[in-house]
């Protein structure tokens, strides 16, 4: 496994590409998934590269994994979810498309289908009210 | 949310049901899922109570996602996966079942489809076989 410096998550960090970004500490970044399968989908990743889950530094994982829960209990605050689903994908033949280690987290209700993966982006308006949302909910 | 401490997790934690267990430290349990989405489907669950993800101690999380990736890495070499899936579900409606915390560690390959939660048991004899293939991968 290699790591590509210019796969897209790694152009946010580096600022060339802007992102609707809801929290950021010293190790990792949280922002919007421009193809959302819920409203509210986020994604958190470490500024520290690796390709997946499987090459990263275990020193990545608590950063990491504390920002999850963070932004994922603001997620649930911000859009009333009922429950979150984790997921994180290594490797194309998991559904893996950007090669940089990310945590995908999609707030759930009953009776509220995830939308299906169509590669359309989100309406960038409705991505940074979103965006908002999260922020306000991270500060309360 | 509170924390059930009959949930059958906590009682394969304190060994009043068997598991078929693959990996075990301070810290964490890994096992496979009796109800398998695909062979060499196995959870990971760190020792402290949790309800999950949103209620845990962030310490657990670095012990939890060392094994993780550990146990992954195993159960990729085991079963000659293409990619892993990571899954964790927060509350029924994001379909959580069993409320003390988890991961799924799922191998996927191109063209091999995920089995439906049919709630069927898999037989013991399989999943016995495929915790000492995990094991064996574990020690490689």
């Amino acid at each position: 496994m290699n790591y590509d410096t210019n796969n897209i998550f790694a152009k946010i960090l580096r600022g060339e590409i802007p992102c609707h970004k809801v929290y950021e500490d010293d190790a990792v970044l949280a922002f919007m998934d421009v193809m959302p399968q819920a409203d509210g989908h986020t994604l958190v990743i470490p500024k520290a590269p690796s390709r997946n889950l499987l090459d990263a530094d275990p020193a990545t994982f608590e950063p990491l994994m504390v920002a999850v829960q963070k932004v994922a209990l603001a997620v649930r605050r911000a859009f009333k979810a009922e429950g979150i689903l984790i997921k994180q994908f290594n490797e194309p033949a998991a559904g893996q498309t950007v090669f940089h280690l990310h945590v995908h987290i999609l707030p759930r209700s009953e009776g509220l289908e995830l939308r299906p993966h169509t590669g359309k982006m989100a309406d960038h308006a409705v991505l940074a009210q979103h965006a908002g949302l999260i922020r306000t909910a991270l500060g309360d």
